[in-house]
């Protein structure tokens, strides 16, 4: 089976059965990164373009690794310092990009619809890799594929999301992903941070974090992010830490082989206690693992078959 | 025939058979671009570094490409966050990246001559991608192979460049290209932006965009450079773009089969309007493609002999 | 022999076998920059991870390169814009990169022992890029394999280091390296800028530039670091320059084949004058040229073996 579309752009317009060929196929490849010669031939001579119009370690680096290991050759861009100032349009840019043949652009960018505009536009592939408030497919798919693992299966699981939902389109593109393939999604965070839009994707608010992970097999704890404190979203840190702050007292409502997760970078001491992050139950690492599986299965699926 | 130099500095200096030689290259070497594996090993294993001081997608993005599809090495290096700010000289920083024995030097550098400085210097190939106000030759090899492409020759044509001829290396390299190549270059602009040199460069001055264009085979919008504005070369963005901007109606002065050119990137609605610049007649993303294949023939002809 | 360390963290804990196995394993991978073809596949499908959080142009580029001419894959990190801004610890910028399955991660820090507190915690290979005013043990490799092409040995030599001793972790390692190697260091600079600890590492103090060079085999000028002007350590750059900058009548008080090196980047006319820097007996250049050999032999022998 193949996928049949040129770009990833979300979750939403994924369905059961691509989401699972994406992460069989991430299991599979996973095993090339624990090799002592990383690498196969499968993509030589394509030309992978990371356009990236908001700062990112892992995600971008994430991306690289992957095209690198499957021996795709990547030019990265980071918009800032480049034509972004010059005032030429997105549009533009992307035509230029596209001009010069690349085989994939992977884009991430501070407005929702960025890459689906440029996907349209383009001949060649395009991977969301997060549009402003809306979807950042890749993570999801990684956390699915991280739970998977740890689990055995996503369907019937009880997963709780917590923190700043409103935000995160990390929340959204999981919701997204594991209502699709079957678990219970349960959210909670401060009022106003949760979107009005919930209801709508079958998910249950909880009052509490307290209810919210009671009898969760999976806790996926959000960032939150700081330069939204002067919004006044929340009052304090220490506020919300005390009351949406996942410690280990809290694990004890959960199952008792819940899973951790949280998609970094981590305010340690804020949403996550450390004692959290770093204990037996957390598999935030596996996550940043799977990533890289993740991301060469869809570079491999978008790009193989055209071979 | 071989390119017996080391260097890329100008097309001033560059004879028509030196030319046609890299045009007739490029033509082969497109073709490449468009496979599924589109890699040759001709230059693996060399070393290409790019050192840009002034910023630039498109540029440094298709040297990148243009080395990885002939399977060199590439490291790039922006500098401002870098030594720049200690206060090495040029010559120093040259010199301390030629020690690390890379085969191939590609520089932009905000003032003019500073290749010309290194090319002297250093042992390895030294390719110019914009210095200053002076040149820029690989811009203008690859707006003659688009040219060549869509006409079938150089010579005898009529080429209008249009805009802020004054701080454009872009119009100064193809003023020394197309009149070489037995093109007729008529030039038009804001008369604060007509270099006093224009006469002894063998090209006419039009006193309108309108006459600029009239029976035009080519037509070449610069790019305004909105920093300039404060600097009172022209009164404001619309009286600019109502006198030199290029609109549908002007197409009709021209020859019927006119391609209009523009470097990017484009101010659209400023110097060009979209319908031109999105419109049958545009070649504007032939552009961006040809620099590929340009820049793919001048690396192998500076380094391919020397294996 | 191989190395028998995962890491190369500092220069005071390798003992004189290790530096010589580094030492001349460069030397023998030093002549593959000399070729035409530069590469060999020897870390084909390693991936070498570069993280530098201070600006560096020619310390970053070197590693690359040598990365490159072993065939191994790089991905480069410049912290700043990334999520050093978002307040992730650097324990966990650092596990969330193990968790990508580099081979190597190249460090440099502004805080002293950055590197080995990541070395402790991680299981990929961690070379020390410079870390803080503590140590940067590839310069001090580089320097040696310089001194030893030079002079044919280590042992016996006379070496001089002059400049800002208490700031420059060029200068500890080197004294580390070069007093281990048998050589006999003696240090000369303003009072301010040399540490108290100077009489624990087994090295001479002169009160003057010129009794530091008396009889010297090897001369090393340190980098006067103009930021730390405001800092009063010394009066003038003018005063600095008169007592501690290198000029052609210094060469006549040491011995008749001395060699002159520097780190750069130099600050011609401040602590090194050109006549000097350029003139027969300066082997500048050569540091930059070992200086891949050097981290070429340490990628080979940190992670060659692991095969």
């Amino acid at each position: 089976m193949e996928l049949r579309r040129k770009d990833l752009l979300g979750i939403a317009d994924l369905t059961r059965e691509e989401i699972a060929l994406i992460l069989d196929n991430a299991a599979i490849l996973k095993e090339i990164s624990t090799r002592s010669i990383k690498k196969v031939p499968t993509l030589r001579g394509r030309t992978v373009v990371t356009l990236f119009y908001e700062p990112s370690t892992r995600t971008r680096m994430s991306f690289e690794i992957a095209a690198k290991r499957l021996s795709a050759d990547t030019v990265s861009l980071t918009v800032a310092a480049s034509s972004a100032v010059k005032g030429e349009t997105l549009a533009d840019t992307a035509a230029n990009l596209e001009a010069m043949r690349p085989d994939l652009l992977i884009i991430r960018h501070q407005a929702s619809g960025a890459p689906h505009f440029l996907a349209k536009r383009l001949k060649c592939g395009v991977i969301n890799a997060g549009d402003g408030l809306h979807e950042h497919p890749t993570q999801a798919l990684l956390d699915m594929l991280t739970v998977k693992e740890a689990k055995g299966r996503l369907h019937g699981l009880k997963v709780a999301i917590v923190g700043d939902i409103l935000h995160s389109r990390v929340a959204r593109s999981n919701i997204h992903g594991f209502t699709k393939m079957g678990s219970e999604v349960t959210v909670a965070g401060p009022a106003t941070l949760l979107p009005p839009y919930l209801d709508t994707l079958g998910v249950k608010i909880a009052p509490s974090l307290e209810e919210a992970v009671a009898g969760a097999d999976v806790i996926m704890m959000l960032r939150i992010q700081l330069e939204r404190m002067g919004q006044m979203f929340f009052s304090t840190l220490r506020e919300y830490s005390k009351q949406f702050g996942l410690a280990l007292r809290h694990l004890d409502l959960a199952k008792k082989d819940v899973i951790i997760m949280h998609p970094g970078p981590m305010n340690r001491g804020v949403e996550i206690s450390p004692e959290v992050a770093d204990g037996p139950h957390s598999v935030i690492l596996d996550q940043v693992t799977n990533g890289v599986a993740v991301r060469m299965a869809v570079m491999l699926l978008l790009m193989g078959d055209k071979a």
